[in-house]
Order: C-alpha cells, then structure tokens, then sequence
C-alpha cells in the first residue's frame, strides 16, 4: 500500500533535481508508473495540459489549422525513405514486431513524430493549388525509448500536440514557422507567465529533416534552460521522399514546402521549475485547475458555510475557477499546507471572527501576502487580483531571464557565464565542430538559439579562429 | 495523384455496406492509411468526435469523474495475471519486442484498454475509504489488431474514453455502471438524435474479466443493431489479481469494487448509418462541426456577400456553427452537392433577386425541404429550427427503431423476424451454448443485450428447454 502523505519536500539550493521529482509527485502531478520508463498523468497534472490545450486549440483554429488524427504506427520500411530523418529517430523507437500472435512481415515503429505519416496523407489528398495550404494538427502521445527519464521533461512516453503544414511557396511556409512559434510565445506570455527566449537553432542543434528549427527557450529556477516549443520549416525534403506534388497554378505539378511545429507536456515541466518554490507548486493563474481555494475555519459555528457557499456561487458565475474545502476530517492547517503544495493562486479563508465585520482572509501563493478584505471586494475583484498575480509572477520571470543574459567574447568567459547559470551571448562560426568543443569545455553547455546572424566581417571564432557567422545563447539545458 | 473529387455515390438500397464507405471518403471523414487496417481521421471526421467529447467531458466531470492519462504499453507479464480478461484480448493484441535497438526483456503490449493499468496505479494511490469512490477516464487510442475493418466500427486503432472507478460498496459501483451508460444513452438523446436500446449483455456476450456489462445498442437503416457504448461492473476479480486493497471504515483492508465504461469513435460510424441517405451524410445539428453553410448566389452582383458577411456575423455571435462559402471558382450547384453530401443541416441561399425582397432561401437536408424567409427570421430562428430538426431526426430514428422491434416465441419466428431486419425479443435459457446455436440457425444473429429478466416460471426455452431466465434483444450486429 502506497505511503500516507507528508508534505515535507527537499528545498531547491539543497537538491533541485529531488525538489523537482518531489514536487511532481506530493502536488500530484504524476507518479511513476509500473511500465519502466512511463508515467501517469494524475488529474492535477493533466487538468494543467488541458488549459494549455484550451488556449492552444482557439489560437490554432483562429489560423485555419484543423485538428485531425493518424496512426499511432509507422511501418518501418516507410519510415526509412527520408535518410537524415531516419537516422535521427531510429536509436529512439519502440518497434512491434507481432500483431494477433503473428510475426508482422513490416515491423511497425511506435510513432516518435508524424511527419512520415503526415507526408503520405498529404501525397493522397493533395491535388492542386486550389487545395494549399493544409494545415493539420494532432494532439496525440508519441514514445521515444529514452535511457533517463525525468517527469515532463524527457521520458518514453510523452503528450504534445504536432502541426503539419503545407504551402504554395516558401515564403508561406517560413511566415508559418514564425506564426506558430509566436503563439507559443504567447502562450508563455498570456497563460503559463513565461518569458522565452526564441530564436533559429544551429545547424548541428536542428530537427533531423529539416531545413531550418526554431524554438522558444525558458530559463529555469536553477539557472538550466528549457527547450518549450519548435516550429520546423522542412522545405520540400520530406514532400520530394514521400512524392507530394500538386498541379501548380501554370498547370505544372509543383512540390509544396512544408512545415511542422510542436509543443508538449514540458511546459509542465516548465511551469514548476520556473514558478516553484520551497512550499512546492506556484501556479500561474490562468493555467491553474483551481484558481481560488475557500477553507472554510471552525466551519461548525453558524454562517461560515453559508458565506463560503455564497462565495463560492459568485465567483463560479464569474467562470473562476473555484474549489471549496469542505472536508472536516481534516483541519485548516493542514489545507493550507496542501494547497500551498498545489499552487494555487489564491486562498480565501473564512472565519466566524471576521465574518462578524463582514471580512474573510485572502492569502496569495505567490509571496505569502494575507489581507483581510470585505466580502463585496471578493466578489468584485478576484479577476483583477488574478490577473495582477500573473503580471507580477511573468515579470519576475522576466527580470530572472534578463538578468541571467550575459553577453560574452571567448570561451573562458562563456564558461564562467553557463558556470553561474543562465544565458551567455557569445559570437562563433556556427560549425557543428566548434559547437561540440564548446560543449565539451563548458560541461554540457550547448546553443541553445541563434540571437542575430552575423551578415559579414564576424570577429574570429573563439573556437577555430573563422569568422563567425552567428551570435548564439548559450546554456546548460535539461 | 489522388482522383479529382466526383460525387456519385451508390445507393443504400444497392449495397449498403459500399453506401457506407462512399460517405466516409466522400464526406472527407476519413481515408484510408497506408498502415494497413489503419485509418486517417480526417479533419471533418474528427471534429465530429470533439463535439461528442466536449459533451461527454461536461457529463463526466459533472460526476466528479477526472481526467488522467496513461502509458500505452502494458508489459506482457502484467497483463497475463486476470485471466479471463487476458484470453479475451491476447488474440488481438500487437506486441513491442524491440526499444532503442534492444529486444525487450518483457515485451509491451500495445493498450488494447487499459483495466490493467489503472489497476495497478490504483493500487499505488489508494490509501483509505476517505478516496474514495476514485473515477479517473482517459481520452486515448487503443489497438486491437483485427482482420477485417470498416472505417469507424472496427479498425486496428480507434479513438475512445475509458472510465475507470474504485467504491467501497457493490451497490455504489452498479450505481455507477448505471450512471454513466445513462450519461450514453442522454448524448444519443440530446446530441447524436439516437435512440438506443439499453440493458444487461448475457453471460456469453460480457467483457473479458466483467462480472456485468451493459450496453447501448442502436439499430442503423439497414437493420443490423450496433453496440454503440458499454458500462462493465467488475466485482473486485481485477483489485484482487492487482492488489488493489484499502483501510476501510472498520479499520481492516478491505478490496474495493471496480468499474469501466467506454465510447468510441463507433459512434461516428452510428450517425452516419442511423441518419445517411442517398445523397450523403446527414448530420444531427448538435454534433455538426457546420451547422449551417451559407452559400451566394451571383456573388458578384452589390450587396450580396455583405448580406452572407452580415448573417454569418449574426448566428456566429449566437454561438452557431457557421461557414460562408465565397469560392468563386465554384458554382453555387457544385456547392449545394457538396454540402448535402457533407450532411450540413441548413443551408442559406442568398441571391440577388431574393434579397431585392429582403429574402434568402432556407434548405433543410433532412428533408431538402425549402422555404424563402426574411433576413430577419435568420437572425432570429435558427436555433429553433436547428432544435426542430434534431427533434425530427430523433423521433424519425425512434420510429424506425420501434417498429423493428417484434416479439417472437420460437427460433423459426426469430429467424424470420432477424431477416427481416430490426430487433427480435425472445425468451431464452441465457446459456452459452443455446445463444450460439441461435446464431448458426439465424446466420447470426446475437442477443445484443437483455430487456428483460424472468423472475421464476419462465417458458421453455426454445433451443434446450430449460426453463427461460431471460428476454432478450436479438439482432445481426457490426
């Protein structure tokens, strides 16, 4: 039988890493499941991976994507006709080898991305110009046989959603590529109170098949960034491998460029290490199941259920999201210790004392601040209170990104800079060579995104001496 | 290059089987993969399947159910502990033998359902009664590798939610078996316009590992029943063969009792069949991703696309499903074909001359019935128009469903009742064997579920003549 619960964690400057794992799991997020490798996404954990979709939906639909569905298996002598692509999955797939207590003549490969099977739909249905440009979506699970696993963060089996996009020209499909990646932007921005960091990848840091990646980096609590969200522009690679032509505009068959984009359930994993804090869990407000929790104290005594009830009411009508403690097996501490582990934004508490002047306590998980207000201000004001949480939760993010930016000439001083946590700017060829020396030097610290191109006369790299072509972010990265 | 679209499509009385086929390619609700036994569902297809979901969602959250996700494999020597459940599934099963390039030391069966894994997770987070009941569903895909499949009614892998919930009582969890296949039985009502025939399944035709299923059957225009949902109550033979154990009230372990219940995307497969018609799909108005279309007719003369602009601007503001359709390079006709074969509900037709009236022509595809309407009853009435036609289409389903049904007392009568389409209710033994003589005479015919049981004094059964325990539903069935 599983542990009872107890609400002591390990503090982040102790051990970040078990401040993660501790988290995830006493704010009942995840826990790890029999299947080796696996996880399950407990109710907490998923609700937040169902706003993110929430918003997500409406912004991609507002685009013209439309959400469709394809096998979750990929024959393995189809996925072998895009060779950089092929080469970039395989060490990582889950392969079934036996259907129906039959060996299967064509192993089938556990999908670890769709492009493959986007490409051999869109060969079938795409006819002429007319029918540009395509832009489907999936939200679906994809497995990666990974050796180390971490909640949200990297793992056989994880949730995301994948867009896969064709157009006429590639100016199109490049404004995609930045379309998508800006709505993730925004997601950061509007929903999850987090600032990114966004920018082209390198040449050795790109999608295996495509042309250029983009991403959006955060920057954790502990100084590691978090690769959030890519947007590819695949060029006409995959359409050519896979015999995606339509009949163009002068009557000729053409190839469509192609994109794709993704996000996952990371972002969880973005949330807790860029929000959290000792006491577990800080949620910003708009990604939070719950958005506001009443703990009703000495809830015998006349009225304190009524007045909670009668909040509870009024801010539902509001579409808060509310949730009321009613529980008297359990007492008012001991709720503020679970919910602070939850992150929930706001507390109210209801006592007789101040219900007697027409008052409650609200308590904000953000910095701990109690105030006592009125009744009418609760009902009155909690979106606005919400709303100022998040502002003030994405500009601490902010401040913490920014400051950690620093701006660098030679490895030594990189090395000082990705030693002290966050980003490092630093100028190089862009060579796939130098950035692994890089890497090998610093510890791990890789390029994370390009900051500017460098359009000629780049000072030497710091590598090789060559000029440098690119001013990168640096970071250690999870 | 995929064949330019040609809408002709056979006729349901010519061959119903290539009726249904010719709707789902030429509605675009799906085609088919080149994973064979796989299909693509399609963007119109699946926005089918996130209406039901967002139905279903509200309905199951309602009850306190809570959304979860969990891994899709399940090793080999996990799912071989329940054993009837394990003899029902290991014949369908796709296997993983190979990850990152190793053999498997425990192959992974991909999720035929999950019983097995919420078991086993249950058994790591059950503590106490004080958690329970515990109702945890997932929205996922599962696989079952069969040997014919048909769009939407049996395929390799197909989209689904499954419920599974803990209680401390037998009479908490039938109570909940009976809740959720009711919360079936109201989207049918309320969204699907189908009616269904509802009940026990008999002892032969139960889940794998179930001590009752129960179920929802609807009969499509053909006259074969569809199993279109089920609610299973598993006694405690899952918790005991995974440990699942709790403190309870008295102080002692005690073994909980377990629940499922589960709707697929065969239900997309029921509107289709329930409601189609030569000329295509009809869609009910509450599951249509377009409830109305608006088409103009001269678009080029003044006026005209500002009036379209100004309806569609009208009924979107009242939340209706809307789509204007200003593609020139189409002719109004080649529209209004599409959109009947795409089963939109109402179409608005606006003219010049019509609207030199203030007047445009409204379309049911129920019954292609026309009618010229001022801009104002648009503005005003569609909802309740679109509410008259689901009504409509409910009763004309109910109507069809009803008259199938006939009460026959010997297996000549049923035999002669089953050919003749529709459901047959006839008093039988409830074994095993009686049922699956009844299916050889009738050519296949199956007890789809019970209508009735017989308390003591039954008939007769007319196969073995023991005495009858029950009344069941008999039909042939997808």
């Amino acid at each position: 039988m599983a542990q009872l619960k107890n609400n002591a964690i390990t503090s982040r400057d102790e051990d970040f890493a078990q401040w993660y794992t501790d988290v995830c799991k006493k704010a009942e997020l995840m826990n790890y499941s029999s299947v080796k490798g696996f996880i399950n996404y407990l109710p907490y954990g998923y609700a937040i991976w169902e706003e993110i979709q929430n918003y997500l939906n409406k912004r991609f639909k507002a685009e013209g994507a439309e959400n469709v569905y394809l096998p979750m298996v990929i024959p393995e002598s189809m996925f072998a006709k895009e060779k950089e692509h092929v080469e970039g999955f395989a060490p990582e797939c889950l392969v079934a080898t036996y259907g129906g207590g039959k060996k299967l003549e064509d192993p089938l490969i556990i999908r670890p991305t769709s492009e493959i099977l986007f490409s051999d739909l869109y060969k079938n249905i795409l006819n002429s110009h007319r029918d540009l440009p395509k832009m489907f979506n999936q939200w679906c699970s994809v497995v990666r046989w990974e050796k180390t696993t971490r909640p949200f963060l990297r793992g056989s089996e994880f949730l995301w959603q994948e867009g896969h996009c064709l157009f006429e020209t590639e100016e199109q499909a490049r404004h995609n590529v930045e379309t998508f990646l800006d709505i993730y932007d925004d997601c950061g921005r509007n929903v999850l109170a987090i600032p990114f960091v966004k920018g082209r990848k390198t040449e050795h840091e790109k999608f295996a098949g495509a042309v250029a990646t983009y991403s959006i980096e955060a920057l954790m609590h502990d100084g590691k960034a978090l690769q959030s969200g890519t947007s590819h522009y695949l060029g006409t690679g995959f359409a050519k491998a896979y015999g995606i032509q339509y009949l163009g505009r002068n009557n000729k068959l053409e190839v469509p460029h192609q994109t794709s984009w993704g996000v996952s359930t990371r972002l969880i994993g973005a949330v807790i290490m860029v929000h959290g804090d000792d006491n577990g869990l800080v949620l910003p407000p708009y990604v939070a199941p719950t958005q506001v929790v009443i703990v009703p104290i000495r809830q015998k005594e006349p009225g304190v259920l009524e007045a909670c009830e009668d909040l509870k009411n009024a801010l539902l009508e509001q579409g808060i999201r509310v949730k009321l403690d009613k529980d008297d097996s359990k007492t008012p501490g001991w709720k503020f210790a679970e919910y602070e582990m939850k992150g929930i934004p706001l507390r109210i508490e209801v006592g007789p004392r101040d219900l007697a002047n027409g008052q409650v306590t609200l308590v904000e998980r953000l910095n701990g601040e109690k105030s006592l207000v009125t009744l009418d201000y609760i009902k009155e004001n909690i979106p606005a209170v919400l709303k100022d949480i998040h502002v003030a939760m994405y500009n601490k993010a902010k401040e913490h990104l920014e400051h950690s930016i620093k701006d660098v000439e030679n490895v030594e001083e990189l090395n000082a800079a990705i030693a002290d946590g966050g980003y490092a700017r630093m100028a190089f060829c862009g060579e796939a060579e130098c950035e692994l020396k890089i890497k090998e030097i610093t510890g791990g610290g890789t390029a994370r995104c390009i900051y500017k191109d460098i359009e000629e006369g780049g000072k030497p790299c710091p590598v090789c001496g060559k000029p440098s072509t690119i001013i990168a972010y640096f970071a250690k990265a999870y």
